[in-house]
């Protein structure tokens, strides 16, 4: 272990310069790599360098104000026009990604309202704008990580699925709670699902984790389950993508089968998500679709095929949880409890 | 596919070799290899190209016979003392295994009462008694499929983990429900969970039952709750490796967390396994020891390394699913509904 404090996904130099780490080369490699061109930042997120709604949006911000960085202009009215149309393309880089479009359109905006300003003066308002996007990012993970923490002490013994974490925003992101009680002095012992099919538990959290010296153990999703039965697990502790108006949870495939497990064992299902994750527009889980992915990431995973050729595979990439079987979300407004349809309005009405 | 039929995972062929079909290569090729010598049946064994229960001791069998079948013996007793010492060794090829050393002792002993006929009659008993450990197989599969066909009809959506079919045993296996099902002539609709971590569900239980025509479906393990949430699944239907006196079932990793979703949504988990399998001796699933293995397994599984050096795994083979959440066991000798600990009784006293 060269350090031991949680990464930092993402970050500007002193030389104007984006400093990522490369997740396709995670776990075996922590390969920071540097991004000076709003091309290198379209191909890093296309390729999945970075990942994650927080981390891409953030990269995407930086990545098009390198676009116009370095260049001269007449005025804040043409440089304006040039930083929409940067937007607009970067925007198509990922385009089921709510969170980068969301972004790229604010970033937009904000230009487009100080387009009277010098040049010089709106280069340096819309850097100063990444800047604090990344800084919320992270103060939003402390916020969240504060709330979360009574729900731990000193020896808890955490599961989680899939990767919420640094990997996928800037620094602790939604594995936030687990990163302050360690600062804190409390030893957790955390299990981390791999998370199939594309193992972002095993491949990122566990790295994530480990680095900042959190004891974790890697299991494979099918284990969950007996070790809650051998009294091995306290809680469970998860990210998501997305909450209902009545709290049932879209996330990583196999979060219901970890909550249904919970919930037999009576062991707490807590919920990590931002304000932003409610979607007040549906009503329950039941009326989101659910992205069905490529077959060959359950047939190809990893360097060789694991199934006959040509067999039919089902790769939903989310599921629902049921509110029921949430005992609470936390985001950084608050802890909320059942029941979620009426506690959730408090977001709304903020 | 070149053929539609259940594959025979080993059988004798009348050149006097055996030949198997080398599970290594599967589920990319099926290359079928034909042993000559009990050394080359030794090696099939301990390198996984023979697996399961019932293959390996049905494989061990022919394959200590080979070491007999040739040679010339000046009597019976020379060929028994020669044929206790090979059956000794083969016993040392998985020592885990019991169904070798079980039938390894069967031989050995049979050969002993039969010492004082002449060395050619024992030769071709034992051949014989090879011949009806291979179809005493073949046998048990058809009538355990007879029995739970009941469980099954036309256009049943049925969830299986892990492989106990034609690939564990001779032909069929476990999977013997699902196969006189299709026989008969009704379309079933099979998800086959991967089953993490060495995948035996896609490779294996998807391959043979491609193989025989069956629809089959791979998903990850992490899949099956949210399949049955969908009501895309009428019952599990699985196998097992030993079961308590109380009906606690000891199955591969996993299988506890499909008995609690089933659970969940109500949908029957049926086992299917042999009166063998009945251990009278432990009271209850609790008492018997859970095997750990390897963390490379988990970490290694697909050909790269899917987690960070050094990272603590937690790898059970197997798990305990409690009687109360199977809905009946079937083994060859009937269907053995609760209160398990009184009903499998007749087992015992048969």
């Amino acid at each position: 272990m060269e350090q031991t404090q949680a990464p930092i996904s993402i970050r500007w130099n002193e030389a104007g310069e984006v400093v990522i780490v490369d997740q396709t080369k995670l776990p075996l490699q922590t390969v920071y790599e540097k991004i000076t061109t709003p091309q290198q930042m379209y191909e890093a997120i296309q390729t999945m360098k970075i990942r994650g709604a927080g981390a891409l949006a953030i990269g995407a911000a930086y990545g098009v104000y390198l676009g116009i960085a370095k260049k001269e202009y007449p005025s804040g009215e043409k440089l304006a026009e040039d930083f929409d149309r940067l937007c607009r393309w970067m925007s198509g880089c990922r385009p089921t990604a709510v969170s980068l479009s969301k972004t790229m359109q604010e970033l937009s905006s904000f230009a487009n309202s100080f387009r009277q300003e010098k040049a010089e003066n709106l280069k340096a308002a819309l850097l100063e704008k990444c800047h604090a996007l990344w800084r919320y990012s992270i103060e939003k993970a402390e916020r969240i990580g504060e709330l979360a923490l009574p729900f731990l002490k000193d020896g808890s013994r955490v599961l989680t699925h899939c990767n919420c974490g640094s990997y996928a925003s800037v620094k602790w992101g939604s594995l936030a709670p687990l990163y302050l009680a360690h600062e804190r002095g409390m030893n957790l012992q955390v299990y981390a699902d791999e998370t199939r099919p594309l193992l972002q538990g095993s491949r990122l959290t566990a790295h994530e984790l480990s680095l900042a010296g959190i004891d974790v153990t890697v299991i494979c999703d099918d284990m969950a389950a007996f070790l809650m039965q051998q009294g091995k697990i306290d809680c469970v502790m998860l990210g998501c993508d997305r909450i209902a108006a009545n709290g049932d949870v879209v996330n990583k495939i196999g979060t219901y089968c970890v909550a249904l497990a919970a919930q037999a064992h009576q062991i707490p299902f807590y919920v990590i998500g931002a304000d932003a994750d409610i979607d007040f527009s549906v009503a329950t889980g039941a009326e989101i679709p659910i992205e069905e992915r490529a077959d060959c990431e359950v047939t190809d995973g990893f360097g060789r095929k694991t199934a006959p050729v040509g067999v039919k595979v089902y790769n939903p990439a989310f599921d629902i949880t049921p509110h029921h079987l949430v005992t609470a979300i936390i985001t950084e407004s608050g802890v909320y409890r059942p029941s979620y349809r009426e506690n959730l309005q408090r977001i709304r009405e903020k």
